[in-house]
């Protein structure tokens, strides 16, 4: 049952099934946002005399009745709904009859699907940044203990200089501050109540929207009606954004561990049951795990690039088009959520080699030391170079294997908990 | 010239044609910061005692003159340089001989390009900010000036409901809002001093990262060398996360404009002088300036994605592939700055229309008024909501132009205070 | 029961959970090209010796079972499989035992699954062609049928000059044509076997490709092990060119639609049960269904994006990434296929407006008529413009509306049977 | 100065310099296209007598000596000039007086644009097949040079089978065939002339577009007018995607060669000529060509992705975000030619390290043909799995590196003359 349907048997068969789409699933996911929006809605209808005293206190029964069941998993939507917001105002009107009629007035299906998004924004963004804070607390962990333990890093794939665990690690963990001030910046934009600009562009009811904003927990509201209609797909889009560069660090921080699991590297390993084997190759053990990381996450690099395709070039306004923005951001948000888990639980797990710079050749490796050595012996820099590339040429350069890095950030001087400082600031 | 060259003639012309592509062009937008962080650098060397007081003030007074040079415009990057770097090391050492080759000490190119991008990123997004702020109060005078002229609201591309120039103009005012939050983000992942991670794995030499991030203006240090290395790429698409937000804003206001210049709207104009003529029909009056900020910010909006498809999967450690990110972040960075000036310029000289409501095909655009009026007569709104659909199909429904609009962001309580307020907090 | 499985315990749930992902769902769409490879495979191993006579007709036997259970909707993938091939091999163990565990022999599940993709490909791609047969003959049906209706042409959303429907309808089905092209060379693409490529690297089992490659109707064989191998990705990307290019010809029919439909232009319409009302205003009667094939096909239009965001940058050899590409892919190739055949349903039912151009609003859409009827009586082009263009500044302009269209292609010769012809050229 | 200019001083120079863009410098590379198209559309008036004999000798004339200018590279398109039409009619105009005039009778900028278009793709597409064929050619050569010399075959990036330089260059050979397809595709829609479509809706003059098709050497005509316009865009996205596709073949390749000149494989190497050093480590041979050309392909693989992005969700009919398109496709089809052209350059300089398979790391490669030799003794294939798994967890599994593959496509039979003949059907 449609609530805008004029003649209920109008609209074929053909029509609904094309037009409905996956909203009946994807929809659970913002039934519980729908009841606490309904819910300060009734409650400002009742404030500001559109519903009385008794009407409100029936409709907070009723919705929180149906908050109950969201709770427990018992809350569906059937085939004759065609979204979550039919299905709830059709209960109420079931349970409450003429009042249950009364609770759509001053708002829209637009602004009642907006603010449920707000809400999903930052509720998810917030989860996120709880799986965020455990990956970091185990990166910095990797990174202090295996702090001594030299490998070697590279510049365009060709072995450059020392590098160490302590840095590689350490490197992930700092990366996702910068992360989380994208995630925040998404935050602070969904952190703004559309509730009240009903289908964008407000309505003649008396409407107190600050009373709304405060009982959802808004931090401000999104003022003008036309600008908050027209966060729909902005806001998914910014939150893409969010996403897009978590999924960015995960994604290159992935295709380390499969580069150094690799027999060409062997940096570092998994136990057997965290690797997969072959169906013809009785040897292999495979790192699907982050194989999968990294594509998961690469198409979650993706999605900026699809929100903008479908909402790009429309006039403001309200389009059906948005319907289809749930459905490529709510997966992606899950993906990115068990990216972030599976990421810390392999972790958990990971075995590093201590004896990797053994290796002829790693040898090289430590060229610019002995530069560096030269130029602390007071012979300028590009003549110091000039000596070194010259006794490589010539095959008597001999590695001091010796390292002695002391700036910050540097292999003896990580500087872990300035980064846990900063970190501690944003998340 | 190319510094790493061991032997000068033996790199073929063919592979530095190829290699070497547009940097020494766009290195002239870099030069003023490379001169900057280079003073700083060699500031610190002489502070931990790999410089002396003279070679420090000789070195100072040299890079002074070459800054000179940029402001002036008149310092230019030959042929024989492979780019910015190249070229001022060549400079120092043809005035200074073997005081100039001590300056290279402690970094490399890596880290004196990624210094550069951390004070280019700050700087345009600080200018952008600029013309966000002047585009911003155009918006807010014209939403000002023409809030109590009418114009239909639409939804699904149909006439829906009352809306107005009032609402209009202010919808993009407060959208700026948002796309500010993630130009903050961004500045906040920029403002962070990479200068010191050297190749991307630190240096042996003593070096004070903490005395150049002050001297830079930078609040603080990316501390791990390889994490500073990691934000090539990242950086870059994290900005161009803020200017497609950017972007998005001005192609939607773009395309209204671009529709409510039409016949079929006739909503808007703008002078002659400010559109074109068409080759073959004597009667046009193009819209071209706003079709081409359509064009051009929609290519903006393709810029995470162009980033993104070169950084994705490489490993960790520097690559040649950064090289080309230049090329496609700064014309982008330009083009939107002339898309902002070009719309505030553009909007200065709009024309409304305030006649437009009189067509009879808005009349069923106060049916939801209509609908309301019976609402706050104790009419549950369902019933509201039938009563007048009925008469619409029955043809007898006569619209109450009047209109009463009262809430916060209606189109009769701009709210304009609120919003300029929070723009204030995010500039 | 995973086949590679050493120790079936030894993988822990969560990682199981996380590599199989939606696999056991999708694998239904290949389940039956698995089959008829595996005969392939089955018969070629029977005929070089490697099954007996006895073997290859057990197991033709077997797979013929399973053939008919998945015709006949019964096949299902339970829990404990990973994917599809796994359970066939299951089955086919279960019933001839050892006989069941040598049809591996000499085959990998890369090239299992490719030669499935490669099926998939060709099978989809001329479902496609036939549904675009259906709307290139309604495009024309309703060109032919419609051609003496004059509409307005715009150019930058202006009126500009005459067109028709006869034009409009027409230029959709003419551009299909461009649209078969990319199709048919995607077809080419998947028209060449993988099978026998294993791993990616070929066997030293004594295959008899050129055999399977005639058994399962392919044109030719991808020879080279490594590249047939290295079309997982590049196929499916190739077939997202062919699929984003309809995408593109039906998104941009329906923006027209949705605008045509719009009260501001009011060309077209829709009967009410084909249009949608909304829970707010009580008259509106929106175009959801092509505005839901205009997001369709916009996200179809970011496939070629997402599967190369994903496939990127990945060295030769198989990934396990490439796992993700099913479930981007699948999905985009039904919606593809629902968009055209509700688009075909739609404009079955499309009422045309017939008295467009009385509106004064088009009145100088015949300026050009009027140039060019000066430039017939030898008037230069350009001095015949500027008469016209005086006229109309100086508002004594007034149109002959009797149009005289003869060359090919306009509104007066449409060359339906040429395109016709096209048509049936690629299709 | 532009003809469309009712009043020359009316325009302002800031709309002008945002509008015209980069249009004079990217208008060279079609001068010689309009040129040729407007030889074709004046012989054209002349038949359809709206040239006299005498106009058009002269005007074919005149057009024969700017197309001299092109060809000797002094033809310029000046400030006062918007585009290279514009510059075209007024030489014409300069030279003829009255007669240059009626040369754009029948014809609007929109078809002269498309008709260059379509001619530009023709060419371009040719020109990159030249390239293609030359690149095909020296993979070719490559893999029967070294088909002898085993390599490490990988999946998941771990060691997993044999493979050779054989199978490794003639893999990238074979895949150019499949992009080869894409860029046969693209040719034939651009083989259709749009000449006549005028600004997208013909002419009522009685243009002869047959003619104008067979002068220009077109295969066809796209008939319908509004078809014709519409392929602005289209057509310059369909090309991508068939620059796409060879940019991915390339941008694996480049990614393979990074990795196989990294200390970690040594597979091959590059004459230090054709490689880059480092600005701080003497010991760098850095593989920077294949590094831009993978990032350079990269670029190419989004432009399908950033034109689609201009003129998604864009009604039919001519706008000016066309104008932008130029700008994106030109530069980036020159650098594919580039990307090309050098990789060939670099492959007839390859170095191939013939000892690799030495290595103990590789040792397990060989553990499948220790199956497949059970099998062929008749031990059922999962059984012979299961063994050898047991030999390798044990420690007394001994490779037998004595490789005999003999199928189509594999180590032993890699079937160049095969693939030489599918490619010489298509390219």
């Amino acid at each position: 049952m449609k609530l805008w349907e004029k003649d209920e048997t109008s609209t074929s068969k053909i029509i609904d099934h094309f037009t409905v789409g996956n909203d009946r699933i994807l929809d659970l996911e913002i039934a519980g946002y729908d009841l606490q929006a309904s819910k300060a809605h009734a409650k400002m209808l009742n404030h500001v005399k559109l519903l009385t005293d008794q009407e409100w206190n029936q409709i907070e029964q009723e919705l929180n009745r149906l908050l109950e069941q969201v709770k427990e998993g018992g809350f569906t939507i059937e085939e004759k709904f065609e979204d979550v917001h039919s299905k709830i105002e059709y209960e109420l009107t079931q349970a409450l009859g003429e009042t249950g009629k009364k609770i759509h007035a001053g708002r829209s299906r637009n602004d009642q699907v907006l603010v449920c998004l707000h809400l999903y924004v930052k509720d998810q963004i917030d989860a996120i940044k709880d799986l965020i804070r455990a990956l970091f607390d185990r990166l910095i962990d990797l990174s202090e203990k295996h702090k001594e333990i030299i490998i070697p890093g590279y510049t365009h794939m060709q072995v450059a200089m020392p590098s160490s665990f302590g840095l590689w690690f350490g490197s992930y963990a700092e990366s996702l501050i910068d992360d989380l001030h994208m995630l925040n910046a998404a935050h602070e934009v969904a952190d703004q109540n559309p509730l009240g600009s009903a289908a964008g562009y407000g309505s003649s009811l008396p409407l107190n929207r600050q009373m709304t904003t405060e009982l959802l927990g808004f931090s401000t509201i999104k003022y003008n009606s036309v600008a908050a209609q027209m966060n729909r797909g902005r806001l998914e889009k910014l939150m893409s954004f969010g996403l897009s560069a978590v999924a960015g660090t995960l994604s290159k921080m992935a295709m380390d561990i499969c580069q150094y699991t690799s027999q060409n590297f062997g940096f570092i390993s998994f136990p057997n049951e965290l690797t997969t084997g072959s169906s013809i190759m009785p040897h292999k053990k495979n790192p699907d795990v982050f194989e999968l990381v990294r594509a998961k996450c690469n198409s979650i690099q993706n999605l900026p690039n699809q929100l903008t395709m479908i909402i790009n070039n429309l006039p403001s306004g309200y389009h059906r088009d948005f319907q289809l923005l749930k459905e490529k951001l709510f997966p992606e948000v899950q993906t990115l959520k068990s990216c972030l888990r599976i990421s810390e639980f392999m972790l958990r797990h990971i075995e590093v080699n201590d004896d990797i710079m053994k290796e002829e050749k790693y040898k090289y490796i430590y060229s610019v030391e002995e530069v560096n050595k030269k130029v602390l012996e007071g012979i300028p820099f590009r003549e110091a170079y000039q000596r070194v590339a010259k006794s490589i040429e010539e095959g008597h350069f001999q590695p001091d294997r010796n390292l002695n890095h002391t700036h910050e950030g540097s292999i003896g001087n990580l500087c872990i908990d300035k980064i846990r400082e900063k970190f501690a600031n944003v998340v």
